[in-house]
C-alpha cells in the first residue's frame, strides 16, 4: 500500500476510534509495511490535524505504545458554532408554556449532535471520564454523542421504573420544574462501582434533576467527573455549583414574546491550551 | 499543503459530513491547490475506501458536482459483526420476566452504536429516507445513530406527553406486550410533510408499536421508507411484513433460563452489491 493510501486509511481507522491506543505493529501488519513508513505516517496525520485544531494523535511510547486520536475541537471554531446555536435558539417561536423552551429539532439533528460532542469531549478529554450519564429522555442524544468521542459507555436513568431493564436503583430528588419530590432509577448493572462519571442534560432549570443524578452515582459508590448542559436558565437558586453550559437563556417571557439567549461558560471554563 | 496532509484533512472532512455533496472548488480554495491536484487526490480515496469495503466516495460530475461519501459497511464486516452481536445476546443473564431481554449495554456503547448506525445506513443509503424515526426511550441511541450516516433528523415519537414541545399530533396504537391501546404523539413542527421516514427500535414482538409508527408517519403525510429493528423475538402474528431485523430471538423461557438468538434477516435483505 501507498502512503497516500496508508493515510486514508489510518485516518478513517484512527478517527473511528477515539481515546483507543493502536500500536505501531498493528499498522505495519495492516498494510505490510516497515514501522518506520508508518512512523512517518502517522506524523504527517499528527502534524495536519494540529495545524487545523481539528483534533490530536497523541504519541505513546515504548513497547506498549502505540497512538491515540483525542477529538479537539478548537477555541476558534467551539465559539463560532456557539455564537450560531445561541442565535438559532433566540427564537420567538421556540417559547413553550411554562418558560420551557422547544429544542427538538436541535436534539434531532445530527450534525449540531457532532459538533456538541466533539466540544464537550474536548473539555473533558483529560478528566478521567469512565461514563457518561444522563436522564430521559431528550439528553440521550447529546449523551450519546459525548460519549461516541470519549469512547466511553453512556447510561440513562428513568423517571419510571421499565420492565425491559432488570433490577434498579432508585433516589428520590426535588424537580425544580414541578417541586415535588420525585424518583429516579438506574439498573444495577449498568454503571460500575469507582466509576467517573459525566452528566449530561439538556436544560437545567435550579439543577434539581441534576442533583438527583449526583445522588445516583453515590449510589453507585462512583465520583461525578463533571456536569454540563446544553441550556441553563438564569434561576435564583441553582443547586449545582460546579457545572459547564454552552448556551444561557437569559430571558424568557410566555406573555410577551420575549426570549434572549448568550453564550453559556464553556468557553471561558475550557482550557484549550492544554492540548 | 502537501497532497499527504490534503488527503488526512479531506478524509476527516468527507467522513464527518455524509452524504452530503461537497464542490472541488471548495476543496481547491480550502487548500490553495489546483482543481487536478483535489481530482486526483480525491481519486486516490475513492479507491483506497473501496478496496477496503469501508466506504464509497460518489463523483457527482458538471459544474454543479463534486462529491459525496456514502458509509458502506461490506458483506464481510457487517455478517462477523452480527455473529459477535447475536453471541453476545445469548447469554442467560440476559432474561428478564416476561421475555423481555437486557440489551441495555448494548444500546449504551457508542461502538455498537458507530457499527449498527454504518450497516443500517449501507442498507438504505439509496432509498430516499430523510428521516430517522423512533419512540422512547430505548430506540433512541439506534436512530441517533442510523440518522448521523444517513445525514438526516431524527424524530422521537412519545408515549407521554412532554410539556417541552408544544403541540403535537397523537395516534393509537395496540401495543402488543401489553395487549392494550395506547397512545404516541409527536410535535406537530419535526415532520415535514412529503417525509420519507424510516421507522427504527430495539425490539419487536408483535409489531404493534410500530403499526403505531407507521400510523403517526400517515398522520404526516408522509411515508414509511423503512422499518428496522435491533431484535426481532418470534411471535406468531407479526402485524408489519416489511422490516429489517440485526439479530432473532429464537427462544427466550424464563422460567427454564433459556435463550437462543440468531441472525436476524438484515444480510439476505440487503444487496451488497449494489455499491
Amino acid at each position: 500500500m501507498k502512503r497516500s493510501e496508508r493515510l486514508v486509511d489510518m485516518t478513517k481507522y484512527l478517527l473511528a476510534r477515539p481515546h483507543t491506543l493502536i500500536s505501531l505493529p498493528f499498522f505495519a501488519k495492516r498494510y505490510g509495511s516497515a514501522k518506520s513508513s508508518i512512523s512517518e505516517d502517522l506524523s504527517i496525520l499528527k502534524h495536519t490535524l494540529a495545524s487545523n485544531e481539528d483534533g490530536v494523535l497523541e504519541t505513546v511510547a515504548g513497547a506498549a505504545g502505540g497512538v491515540r486520536y483525542i477529538p479537539f475541537l478548537g477555541k476558534k471554531h467551539s465559539e463560532a458554532y456557539l455564537k450560531e446555536l445561541a442565535d438559532r435558539i433566540e427564537d420567538t417561536e421556540r417559547i413553550l408554556p411554562g418558560g420551557f423552551v422547544y429544542l427538538s429539532d436541535v436534539l434531532g439533528s445530527p450534525s449540531d449532535m457532532q459538533r456538541i460532542g466533539e466540544m464537550v469531549a474536548t473539555h473533558y478529554a483529560y478528566k478521567n471520564i469512565t461514563a457518561v450519564m444522563t436522564i430521559e429522555t431528550k439528553g440521550i442524544p447529546l449523551a450519546e454523542a459525548v460519549s461516541r468521542f470519549l469512547n466511553v459507555p453512556f447510561v440513562t436513568a428513568r423517571k419510571r421504573g421499565k420492565v425491559t431493564e432488570g433490577a434498579t436503583v432508585s433516589v428520590n430528588y426535588l424537580s425544580s420544574s414541578s417541586s415535588r419530590v420525585a424518583k429516579m432509577e438506574l439498573p444495577t448493572k449498568v454503571l460500575p462501582k469507582g466509576s467517573n462519571v459525566l452528566i449530561i442534560d439538556d436544560f437545567m432549570k435550579g439543577g434539581g434533576t441534576l442533583t438527583g443524578m449526583e445522588g445516583l452515582v453515590r449510589e453507585f459508590d462512583s465520583t461525578v467527573g463533571g456536569i454540563c448542559v446544553l441550556c441553563e436558565t438564569t434561576h435564583a437558586d441553582k443547586m449545582v455549583d460546579d457545572y459547564l453550559s454552552l448556551v444561557k437563556i437569559d430571558e424568557i417571557d410566555t406573555e410577551k414574546r420575549v426570549i434572549k439567549t448568550s453564550l453559556g461558560n464553556f468557553l471561558e471554563k475550557t482550557d484549550f491550551n492544554r492540548f
